[in-house]
């Protein structure tokens, strides 16, 4: 059992319960406490001083916090990691002024869960571990002038009655090998039969008794982010697991400008080497974290996006990108991985999951596999969002599929502060509803560089129940802040002032970049009602929905909801699924039924082209509101923006009646 | 029709039909008439001096031959060429001497022949022109935002409906090729693919419709000589030939010196690259004959020992000679021309026919193959005679095969003044039974250097009739002749004195060279007798005998039977099958359903080891006779040698009567 500390904040009398060795500040984010905060969790702007009343805290060294405050027990939150339970009082300058006018909510429950191993299990049908490699100790009669049958031949019999396999091919550099390898080992070997589904061929062949010793490799190949795992075969079990950056993204952040690198001169083979040097990388590391052999790996199975698969497997991936949008292929033959320039060891074969359109790719193909939607009753909408939003609509009778560009908005692109995930984007994001003061938290609270997807996602959701912004996405410049302010461009609010940021500028979300946001997320939205009613079907009647990807991992479903990229359909039937990718990559390694199965579900999965369909452009246009131009059917929206408005209300009317001018 | 010329000696009265251009000396050789003729055929001798009575022959000058000379009729023989018809007179000093003894024989009839295309037509099963790999011209649909299935899908799509093509898996290089050639070719294009037996393979597109460009190369690796024809899978015809020395011969003239070589160090590789340089050279020499593009080639089928498809593959032949002789491989898979090296052109893959054992290979499977052994009722031996005699016996219920290593003798290894069957190798040879005087013709009509296989055929079967060697390979030093002599070593004749020698030495056959050749010719028959008798079966039961191979097309099938390597089973049931590796391959190449033919071949057909027989060696010792222990399974030898004997004695009586002493 990890150790948990209870948590309670004072003068809010707010509890929370969290793991012990959590970062202070994060808990009240979690609380839902307010505590001033502007330079993300860095500890140099000092506004999160706090008061540990009972119980201990570690505290970083900060300038801002000298001997004497420690003495009278402040410590920085941002600073400051629990080790037991603890009472923190928020003295009155930390907090967002001398107002606490918000009534105790209700609290919620954490919208959304990652789904567990065990839920995975039920959710698939009944598999076996009987992966596509199969390694097969064999025992030979030694030749003689009366059993004078040809190595190959004697080696296809020991297969055919050890093995019950029969018509193995026997790959070449495995015949080469053979003659030696055979009487080296005194006929006592163990060959690697790859059952591609056409045929049986024997991959490999190695002195002795080997099968105890096997593994295989998934992995995803993401656009910016490559994960992969070390499975044990013969457990079924992951042994190691590791990601990076994929290097390519050297030569453009998504896949378009990488198309576009791919398509002049020796762009192609350029982008090819290079992810495939990410994946040595991650190969190595996965073997001398595990510490096992390179020639224990049999087989490698890839999923990734239809662009990243053709760059890896070196197909051109030009009319990707132009109408009608058409992929070389989606569905690729198992390749020897020294083909591809991945030396691991002889005889090691590649698959790569099977793709369903040029924007619906094999990590779809993956997650839906992984998400056992194809094997379910529910009716469950499946949803993938990066720079293309994917999202599937099905169960196990039918699914039905389609792509939005929601352009790099999510991804922190096109968004003047816009940045990947990376240390110092701003993550997390409370505006005050009161004196729209910001509370934020950066990744790895560093100083705040820009802003990720989550952080913008938090950031709109805030600033349009604040009242920052209406409904239209527009900046309110009459609120009683110095936060919002009009520019020669654009209205913006400014998140963190210069003295705070890593930048030493402002960082400001304008009226462009809500706007920016604004059509990304009705893209998806319409996508999904496309996907609704293209089968008569109604938002309501989804039973589950399941958010894939990195980006779904950090998203704050609630706030999701509250700008209208999610429906509000009720937060209990949303799940997060984590990397599915990689989830239906490590099962199809694990089980050839399940990897024929992943090859079903894309062969079987119809494909919606958006931009071929009349209804699409009615539905964004009507998505371009916060939450939707159908406030209707958004209610748990509704309802909140009514009560944060009476709160509002309430507030203004205290603050008329304290003289305070608002 | 050929020209033909009718050509009457004096004072023989004999008389031979011959194509007009021929050698005159040749002629006489074929009309049995005796020309005295040292040099084989250089024209250094002067000895074979006729008169050209009546008609033209062209003459070679020669320093020999005065314009007097030619005033007065004169001609060398073996440099005159037939025009006309001819009467030609032999000068008392061109016959063997003064004496005509040998009454006139009947003609007879020239011993074997080889089959003709239409012969072989009827020896096969009907088959229809249908290549492992078939051209489909495909004109698509262009895709939309309606029909956005992937480039692979949309081919895919199109072979299914246009050829029932089903499944069919798309080569990685042509994936890459794919979305250019389509929209380059305004979806026009011309796929092949490649019907393996195991799966249908797309292996190359083309722009447009190629259909009517299609060839193939079929190739016999020999293990001196490489043969290729190439073939227009149109019209199933062979529009060139080609062939040349196995470049290998370097590294060691048969398949136990190359397999030494190969076994150490980069020999393999080696080897493998020389094989692969010498079969480029033809595939160049035939596109260049016939004046087509590379890219016309689809594939290409090859036959030969199993030794040579080791070296070609690239796989380990170490143990084929070590006992119990057991290859790396006997079937092997299609394999991508580029991966052996050979870079004709994308997509074209390789076949090698399938051996049976180490020492009966692919070269055998294709000639019984080729000469429908495996369709007939006949019993049926084959027999290809090289450094190891390969041998079949059987019909259309079962197939019976052995090797014996015959040793090199025949291709003129072992033998004091052996050579290969190359400019100035002696090739045929006649002996005067009277005066024990040679006749001989030489490749190319060249100075004589040595003796080729079928001249030591000639040479022993005539040795033998006139008594200059005894049934045991004895020369008979008592002879009237100083062309036997006893040396330090062994007795010999002198078959070319050095002043007519290229070598300007004497050309001799020694005892040893008898005795190893004896071996050899022994060795073959006890197989052929082990064939026999593992069926219970009587070598008189054989209804047909067919010779393959180089060799085999030189022999004189009369001399074979003489010294008892061919059994003496009727000169009718004898025929040439000439390169049946090479028409195995060939047919092979045209048909898919003959090449599972020959792989069913293979796999029925039984292999005697003849080490491990116990009756082997009783049938090689009573071998080692002329022609056999057993003269009465040699009857029409036993006449021969009758005959000659009784003509001799009367000669001898003659020669007493007038006083010379015998």
């Amino acid at each position: 059992m990890e150790e948990t500390c209870k948590i309670l904040f004072q003068p809010e009398n707010e509890y929370i319960v969290v793991k012990k060795g959590e970062n202070l500040l994060k808990a009240a984010m979690a609380a839902d406490v307010h505590i001033n905060a502007s330079c993300g969790g860095a500890g140099s702007c000092g506004k999160c001083r706090v008061v540990i009343e009972t119980g201990e805290v570690e505290r970083d060294p900060s300038p801002k916090l000298t001997e004497a405050d420690i003495a009278q027990g402040y410590a920085l939150a941002c600073r400051a990691t629990i080790q037991t339970d603890l009472t923190v009082g928020i003295p009155i300058e930390s907090q967002i002024g001398d107002k606490r006018i918000f009534a105790r909510k209700e609290p919620v429950p954490v919208a959304g869960h990652i789904l567990s191993a065990e839920e995975w299990q039920e959710r698939l049908p009944k598999w076996d571990l009987s992966p596509s490699t199969q390694k097969v100790h064999l025992t030979l009669d030694s030749p003689s002038l009366d059993d004078n049958t040809s190595d190959a031949e004697r080696v296809k019999r020991g297969l055919s009655v050890n093995a019950g396999m029969r018509d193995v091919v026997v790959d070449f550099p495995v015949l080469q090998r053979l003659p030696n390898m055979l009487r080296q080992s005194g006929w006592d070997v163990t060959v690697t039969v790859l059952d591609s589904g056409e045929e049986l061929r024997a991959v490999r062949i190695e002195q002795g008794d080997t099968t105890a010793r096997q593994s295989a490799i998934a992995i995803d190949v993401g656009t910016t982010t490559i994960s992969a795992e070390l499975l044990d075969l013969k457990t079924g079990t992951v042994t190691a697991k590791a990601s990076d950056y994929n290097a390519q993204v050297a030569f453009g952040e998504d896949v378009i400008t990488r198309i576009i690198y791919a398509t002049k001169g020796t762009g192609l083979a350029k982008l090819q080497s290079v992810v495939v040097g990410t994946i040595w990388n991650l190969i190595k590391n996965l073997v001398e974290t595990a510490d096992i052999e390179y020639c224990n790996v049999t087989h490698i199975v890839v999923a990734g996006n239809t662009t990243m698969m053709h760059l890896l497997l070196g197909l051109n991936p030009k009319y990707i990108r132009e109408e009608p949008y058409i992929p070389s292929g989606t569905f690729f033959p198992w390749v020897k991985a020294s083909d591809l320039g991945l030396r691991i060891a002889a005889g090691v074969y590649l698959y790569a999951l099977p793709c369903v359109s040029s924007y619906v790719g094999g990590d779809i193909t993956a997650g839906i596999l992984g998400s056992g939607i194809f094997n379910t009753d529910k009716l469950t909408l499946y949803i993938d969002i990066g720079t293309n939003g994917e999202m599937v609509l099905g169960n196990k009778d039918w699914l039905l599929s389609c792509s939005c560009s929601a352009g790099p908005a999510f991804e922190g692109g096109g968004v003047k502060h816009g940045m990947r995930a990376t240390r110092g984007a701003i993550e997390q994001v409370r505006i005050n509803k009161g004196n729209f003061e910001p509370m934020i938290l950066t990744v790895e609270n560093k100083r705040p560089i820009g802003v990720c997807g989550s952080g913008l996602i938090d950031c709109l959701s805030e600033m349009f129940l604040s009242g920052v912004i209406n409904e239209k996405g527009k900046i309110n410049l009459d609120l009683p802040t110095n936060r919002v302010r009009a520019t020669e461009g654009a209205s913006e609010y400014v998140l963190v002032g210069a003295e705070d940021s890593a930048t030493r500028r402002d960082i400001v979300i304008t009226e462009v970049d809500i706007d920016n946001l604004m059509r990304a997320k009705a893209a998806v939205y319409a996508g999904i009602q496309i996907l609704v009613h293209s089968m008569d079907l109604e938002m309501e009647f989804i039973e589950e929905l399941l958010i894939a990807g990195a980006f779904g991992r950090y998203l704050d479903i609630e706030k999701a909801v509250t700008i209208g990229l999610l429906p509000d359909i009720g937060f209990d039937k949303i799940k997060f699924v984590g990397n599915g990718s990689l989830l239906g990559a490590h099962l199809s390694c694990l089980s050839k039924e399940l990897l024929v199965k992943a090859q079903e579900i894309a062969r079987q999965m119809t494909y919606l082209e958006l931009s071929a369909n009349p209804g699409f452009m009615d539905h964004y246009i009507s998505a371009l509101f916060f939450p939707h131009t159908n406030l209707e059917d958004f209610p748990s929206v509704a309802a909140k923006l009514a009560e944060v408005r009476a709160m509002q209300s309430a507030m203004r009317a205290q603050d008329a009646g304290n003289g305070v001018i608002a």
